[in-house]
């Protein structure tokens, strides 16, 4: 079986050009998008020519199918609003890599997927999410992006190519290759990371209403002003989260939009989404614990209401160990003292397909640590020597 | 001379139709939208109406002259993004009433004024701060609202109807009446408030850049969160400020916004505006240097970039002695008992015009406070109440 490392990093850069942003190498391909679907058309010419069999199921999510009772390997090639061009497209692409060149070689069947939505425009890792059952696909088309579209609305944008649901018992395993997204590898000069375990993540969307009123004449202390108590939230959080954070705790206040946005108005509103992460699920809800204790105080405090959505997220997942060893031996043969185990903080893919079929993760560095942003990139060399290691794994199983 | 109260407040609900927001009596009518570019043509087919000779500005400012060397009575007619129904626009059609029943007794020449973009969508005052020449055509035009909008832009959607800028010697003095937008009279029981000055304003506009990066993958104590630099940006302007501010001073932070603004990214960049108001100038800029110096030390404790625009704004004005008399006068006689004198925390169209010619406000009350908001209100009563003293004055000077 022989990889072809020029023919995977030129797929990798036709499909940067789908969305491409024109900062650097970064995209913008939000899953649904018109790129977004003229990615996964083209991602499924591809399989097609490497002989692979095409199928798109209803909720957006591309496999090629090399055989059966094959290996799966892949991820996603939806991007963040202004992402970068390696974050889920490097391990789809790999996939292909290596479903093409066993097909080559009449070796073992590998499968590729291309799940949709990881970025959870709509959801937390949407396609995924409805593809291993945990939600129902119609309560996952009520689900809405920052905008109000619902993904209903948008699934019905590649509908006349969608078919069944592929059963999972297809797939002997799912091994999941991605960049690391963190600052780690890069200090510490490590080239493949072996992921022990994908940590969980909570998310709740929040709605402060205050009372919206003229900029110079309502004195400050008779404001409602829901900016002022998003301010005062966000501070309250920090110090309470603080007390209970491990070093690999993190939190994020990401998304926030006020109405009317006037810079002459007090504030009448803030819709905001806050997201924390840990690979403690006990940890994971004491901190949500906390977040509702700090929206009763604020509203007291502040004379504002304020409403939570159901909290989402995804619990920490461990990886199967068959399928780390195999990869932890393929990464000592040819990255020998250059690799490492670690815990993913980032959510993948593999953490929902983990409750279906046997799943690991295997991880290249990012320059600088920089992802979800247009300037996220990876040396050539680690993109190459992941390939080679996952296809070595795969091929050993 | 007879006033006639129900065609006024008949005008003044016909006025509310354009732009009107389904939600009780607001109504959404920035500067330059089509509504009010609609709301203004019907304005001067009153005018005319009325005997009034129309006159539309460069700005967009609407003159209907009564006479040449008269008093001027007005306001302005656009909105807040979410408005009131009567904020510019009772000083507006109660200027067109005036001068309506002037000319039907053959009495005392009343011209009207609808200034252009008080509300700010581009500058401070826009329309006023052009006519008054406290900026020039040229450098008004370079002005941008939010969505980066240039005014030169917006204005040419008039440009048809615009004619030269009338001299400020036509005008033997400018009266403007307008709701309190604020509190206070509606507490005390007053019906008129005679305003004695209007206090100053300032504002900027700040962008901070930190560094966007992925909400999972990157440690805490690496972040360099435009978000959290923001909140904590606000945080010391509110410790600070308090050390200086009087029970009058104001100051907001009312708009603002994220990039990339995704739940799962650490952003990288916030943009926001900053205004704070005042009787004392000295006390403006001192709030002013406060600011600064909170941007350096956010700067350097949180590693972002914080970028200032030119602060803007307007000095505290007192109003003219011998307007403010009359109204008193026929305060005195209409409202006996139930009217006062009164700062204004609002900045208004008349601390310009002050600058050109002698200028005097005069308030009726706002139910609960309200402006800047759908549910902006004023009783009937006040709102005749305000019409009649204001005439008395104007043909008593």
């Amino acid at each position: 079986m022989t990889l072809n490392p020029d023919r995977f990093l030129d797929d990798l850069h036709r499909l940067q050009s789908f969305g491409a942003s024109g900062q650097g190498k970064g995209v913008v391909r939000p899953a649904f998008t018109a790129v977004d679907i003229a990615a996964r058309r083209w991602l499924a010419a591809r399989m097609k020519e490497a002989g692979l069999k095409t199928h798109f199921d209803p909720v957006g999510n591309l496999f090629g199918v090399g055989g059966e009772r094959s290996l799966l390997i892949g991820s996603h090639s939806d991007s963040q609003p202004e992402g970068g061009w390696l974050d889920g497209a490097l391990g789809v692409v790999a996939g292909l890599e290596i479903a093409r060149a066993a097909k080559e070689a009449g070796g073992p069947p590998i499968s590729v997927v291309n799940f949709q939505d990881e970025e959870g425009r709509f959801g937390i890792l949407t396609g995924s999410d409805v593809w291993t059952g945990k939600i129902p696909l119609a309560e996952a088309d009520m689900l809405t992006d920052t905008d109000g579209l619902a993904l209903g609305a948008a699934r019905a944008r590649m509908a006349e190519r969608a078919r069944e649901f592929l059963p999972h018992d297809m797939f002997t395993g799912f091994i999941e290759l991605h960049i690391e997204q963190g600052p780690g590898m890069d200090a510490s000069g490590d080239q493949i990371g072996v992921v022990s375990e994908i940590v969980g993540i909570r998310e709740v969307r929040i709605v402060i209403r205050g009372r919206q009123n003229h900029a110079g004449t309502t004195p400050m202390a008779q404001r409602q002003d829901a900016f002022q108590a998003l301010s005062n939230f966000n501070q309250r959080i920090n110090e309470r989260f603080s007390t209970v954070a491990t070093p690999e705790t993190v939190w994020t206040l990401g998304h926030a939009t006020l109405s009317p946005n006037a810079s002459s108005v007090v504030p009448g509103q803030a819709r905001f989404s806050l997201q924390w992460r840990d690979g403690d699920s006990a940890r994971l809800n004491y901190m949500e614990k906390i977040l509702r204790e700090v929206a009763e105080e604020v509203a007291r405090d502040r004379g504002v209401e304020i409403e939570l959505s159901e909290v989402g997220g995804i619990e920490p997942s461990a990886m199967d160990p068959r399928l780390k060893a195999a990869l932890r031996q393929a990464a000592e043969e040819l990255a020998p003292g250059k690799w490492l185990d670690l815990p993913s903080g980032a959510l993948h893919d593999a953490a929902n397909v983990s409750s279906v079929i046997p799943s690991a993760m295997l991880f290249v560095p990012s320059i600088g640590g920089i992802s979800h942003a247009f300037d996220e990139d990876t040396k050539e060399a680690d993109l190459v020597k992941g390939l080679e290691v996952l296809a070595q794994a795969a091929f050993s199983l």
